[in-house]
C-alpha cells in the first residue's frame, strides 16, 4: 500500500506558519509530488461550520471544555474525511496546525491538562503527523506581526494565555524531538524555508524503499 | 447549600416526550417551584448553534465520532452555563434528552461503544439525573407518530439504527433502574402524565429535609 507524508505546522500566532506552509507546498508540488494543503480548525464543510463557532468573537460564553471538544470534532472530521484517505493515496497532506495546537492551547492555555490528549485520541485514531514544523516566537513578537488585523476569539486572548501556549508548545518538542523540528521564527524567510525543505527532503527519502 | 432537582425525559422519536415535558413543568410551576425547561442539543445560544450543524440534513458526510464530540460539546456548555447554576439556586431542572440520547444514539446507534461515556464525563463533570423518565415505544411504532413532520438528519436514520438505538435505552434502564422510571408510551397521555407527576412528588418529598 502507498503511504503518504502527513506534516504539520505549528506555532503561536504571527510566528509565519502561513508563508511557510504556501512556500512548501509550491516547492513540492513543482518538484511533481500530489500535495494537498489544509488547515485546523476546517477542511471539510463540516469543520468550517465548527470554525466558524469557535473563532467567533460574539461566543465569549464559551466553556473551555465545550472548545476543546469543537476543535476535536473539527479535527475527527477532517482526518476521516480529507487526511486519511489522502495519505492512503500516497498524497503529501500539509496541515496547518493539528493535534498539538490542541495541548498547547486548551491543555495547557486553558489548563484542561490530560483530558485534551484523552479526547482527541478517539478522533484522531491513531493518526499522528510523521514531522511537525514548529515555528517558535515570543509571544509579544508575535502579538506585534499580527496587530494590523482583526484578532479571533482566541488571538485576543490576554498575554499570560499565550506564555502557557508556549510552555506548552516547548514540552512537546522536549517530548517529541524526532517528530518535531523547532525553529527560530526570528530568523529570515528564506532561512527558514530552506531549513524546512531540507528537512522534508530528508524524511521522503527515508520513505523510498 | 440549596440543591435542585435534575430530571431528564429520555426515548425515541414520537415517543411524547414533548407534550409530557410542558404537562410537567406546567405542573409544577403552578405548585409554586422555580422550573426551568431545556433542551439538547441545544439551551444556549452556542448550544444551538452546534445544533444546527448536528441536525442539518445536509451534512450527511459527518462521522460518526465528530457526531458523538459535537453532541457532548453542546452539553458541556449547557451544564456549565445553565444546569449547574439553576441546580445551585434549587430550580428544578427538566431537560428533554441528555447523557443517555447520546449513549443510546452514538454507542449503540453509531456502534461507538464505552468511547461515548468517557468523553461526555469530561463535559457533564459529575453532574447526573436525579430522574430520567424513558417513555418506551416501539422504533416503527414512533415513526409513523412523526411522520407528518419534516425529519432531521438523526431522525430519518434507517430502521435498523433505531432498533439500536432502543437496545441501548433497554440497557441503560436494566443498569441505573433506580434513576430511570420506564414507562410504556402506548398509555394515554393523562395516565403518563399521572405516574410521571407522582413520581415527581415522592422524589421531591425525599428531597426535603
Amino acid at each position: 500500500m502507498k503511504q503518504g507524508l502527513f506534516i504539520t505546522f505549528e506555532g503561536g500566532d504571527g510566528s509565519g506558519k502561513s508563508t511557510q506552509i504556501n512556500r512548501l507546498g509550491q516547492y513540492l508540488q513543482d518538484a511533481g509530488y500530489h500535495v494537498l494543503l489544509t488547515r485546523e480548525p476546517g477542511g471539510t464543510a463540516i469543520s468550517e461550520q465548527i470554525r466558524g463557532i469557535l473563532l467567533d468573537p460574539e461566543n465569549g460564553e464559551m466553556a473551555p471544555m465545550t472548545e476543546c471538544m469543537l476543535y476535536a470534532a473539527a479535527r475527527s472530521q477532517l482526518v476521516s474525511q480529507v487526511i486519511r484517505p489522502a495519505l492512503e493515496e500516497g498524497t503529501i497532506v500539509i496541515c496547518d496546525r493539528f493535534l498539538d495546537s490542541s495541548i498547547a492551547y486548551q491543555a495547557y492555555g486553558r489548563g484542561l491538562g490530560s483530558a485534551v490528549e484523552e479526547i482527541n485520541g478517539y478522533g484522531i485514531d491513531g493518526c499522528m503527523p510523521d514531522l511537525t514544523i514548529y515555528l517558535r516566537i515570543d509571544p509579544k513578537a508575535g502579538h506585534s506581526r499580527i496587530s494590523g488585523r482583526d484578532q479571533d476569539r482566541i488571538e485576543s486572548e490576554p498575554d499570560a494565555f499565550h506564555e502557557r501556549v508556549l510552555q506548552g508548545y516547548d514540552s512537546l518538542y522536549e517530548k517529541y524531538p524526532e517528530r518535531i523540528l523547532c525553529l527560530d521564527a526570528g530568523q529570515s524567510i528564506e532561512k527558514i524555508a530552506e531549513i524546512i525543505r531540507e528537512e522534508v527532503q530528508e524524511r521522503i527519502r527515508r520513505r523510498q524503499p
